[in-house]
């Protein structure tokens, strides 16, 4: 039994901003919908809790969506019939899975935890084993954004403070912890490298100022809101020299899926010389497609579009379009990084180097 | 005097939308802060109320605000003194040149009515001449709007119908009826030659969600509203043929500047070898200004972006960039559209044969 779990260690990274708790008997999730407004924590017992909490996005964030399914499988352990448990666990981890489409990691982790389930013995051996995968899945995750803020540094090879651009959330609010793309804008203020992050506000759901605003701002990292449609008149100035950006399910031939907006950032980016990163765990590569063709992108309710905090800005019955990914095509890419190592100007060789 | 003003024909353009009314003795300004939720008018009988109505965005879109502040220059007549009448119509000229900025259009109604009024030879003179200048404004403007779209489309040599894609709104609550952009989407639909036009939304103010989409639903036309960070994934898919957006000013090269988000979908557009339309009627044109670079570009409180409809979106304290314009360099302009003629790919030369 796991009820005193091992639980995660955020010391290191960012010992304030965390968006995940296991208790050992339930998770806690930090609900991104209520913020910046009010820090509120869901507490959720049931793997359908938590299906539900990852479609209404309450949790978000392809690591962050990876490790809370996770948890999901050892609470439905947790809340299995002792005869019935290996099939209540298998359909949790079916209900788990059709929650979002596009992100991969929530299917890599649904993967590794029915591996572990599948060499369980008991529903008591199950309850352990599930918790502590879910918990190394947690502590990896954190672990892989530290390791990728470093190679990140070492190659942008920088040699004086320069600002950066971002687009969504991609900190620990995001992920298990310190932040993929935040987290090399972490490393980068706490090396004295960053003049400023330009943060997109990112339509519809405007992660970038509920909840990059408020993450960067609680670490006293300088940070500009601005809406997306200025990201190129920002560029045009001159200052930001690279676009970092974060990634919900990466193809075979380097192509990202990514938050809606980010394909145009780096078609912006190229324009003006800018450098453009992707900042990713391992388990958002996805080799088993060749290419960004292949990613299935989701698409959203159109009132996320025509409606804001309840307040109707379109017109009753308008037709809107609200894809919440765009595929960045791999030649718009200077760098992916993840904790296995950096792919410069990736192409089918280079992933298949790290990945293959 | 002009108690019964003889108003403008809208009759041959758009019967339903109007956003300006003259009532000879107040200007009705239909609240496009209220809009879609709300048709509500304002009746404003000063010159400072006009002005203030241009400051806070009750009445906006570039010709829009130049046929208001003509208007009002037209009431500071009606309501000065007969001995000083003047100097107070001159103090407003003034007033009303400080509201915004950016389009040129306000400055260029505003000397030509300075122009009228050194020609009057009494208060009561001015009362009658004035409202007449800014009725023939009005008139004009609406003329050019319909000239404009006829001369788009026969620029445009489709053969068959398209999709395009707009920024803002340029449509009748832009101008004195019909619209620029939108005129041209009018056109377009009413030859069978429009397959859909796609709305950016148009952040910060939302002008494609509430006032865009508002406008074309009325008239029957086939609109699709998105988040400005799905317009490169919309270009992607192929069907749009054309970005068709207004414009604030055009420098004597060409630059344009517009709302901003403008530029960004420019550089998309090349990339996606998408085609680029700017329709603006002549008194768009600065022909004093040599380039974009000289173009003051209005920023408003970044409080635009971290609320929304009164509701918090970004935490308290959060830095905001909030540019309203961006400027487009010519070479990313495929045609300038006004009712003087087209300008293909924009430069001095061509700008200088029509404009010079």
């Amino acid at each position: 039994m796991t009820r005193q779990s091992p639980g995660v260690d955020h010391q290191k990274a960012d010992p304030d901003t965390v968006a995940i708790r296991w208790l050992g008997h339930a998770l806690q999730l930090l609900d991104q919908r209520r913020l910046p407004v009010e820090e509120h924590w869901l507490t959720i017992e049931g793997a359908a809790g938590v299906a539900q909490a990852i479609r209404d996005m309450a949790v978000r964030g392809a690591p962050a969506i990876g490790i809370s399914a996770a948890y999901g499988v050892a609470l439905a352990a947790r809340g299995a019939n002792n005869k019935t448990w290996k099939r209540e666990v298998r359909t949790a981890i079916d209900q788990l899975a059709a929650s979002r489409p596009t992100a991969v990691n929530l299917f890599w982790a649904l993967e590794r935890m029915g591996g572990v389930l599948e060499q369980c013995q008991s529903r008591t051996d199950a309850v352990s084993r599930l918790a502590d995968a879910a918990v190394t899945i947690h502590r990896e995750d954190l672990a892989a954004n530290v390791a990728m803020a470093d190679l990140a540094l070492d190659a942008m090879k920088l040699e004086k403070p320069c600002s950066v651009l971002t687009h969504c959330n991609t900190g620990a609010l995001a992920t298990g912890g310190y932040g993929t793309a935040l987290g090399v804008v972490r490393k980068l203020h706490s090396e004295h490298l960053l003049k400023r992050v330009y943060a997109d506000e990112t339509r519809p759901w405007l992660q970038g100022a509920r909840l990059t605003a408020w993450e960067l701002a609680r670490d006293g990292i300088p940070v500009t809101l601005n809406a997306d449609g200025a990201a190129a008149a920002i560029m045009a100035r001159g200052d930001v020299k690279w676009v970092i950006v974060g990634a919900d399910r990466i193809a075979a031939n380097g192509d990202v899926a990514n938050k809606i907006g980010t394909y145009g950032l780096a078609v912006l980016a190229r324009h003006h010389k800018v450098r453009f990163m992707v900042v990713a765990p391992s388990s958002t590569v996805d080799m088993s497609l060749e290419s960004g063709r292949d990613i299935p992108i989701e698409e959203r309710d159109g009132d996320e579009i025509c409606q804001l905090g309840g307040v109707r800005v379109a017109p009753e019955n308008t037709t809107a379009f609200n894809p919440v990914f765009d595929v960045t095509p791999a030649d718009l890419i200077d760098l992916i990084v993840t904790e296995r190592g950096v792919v410069h100007t990736p192409e089918m060789t280079g992933m298949h180097g790290l990945f293959g």
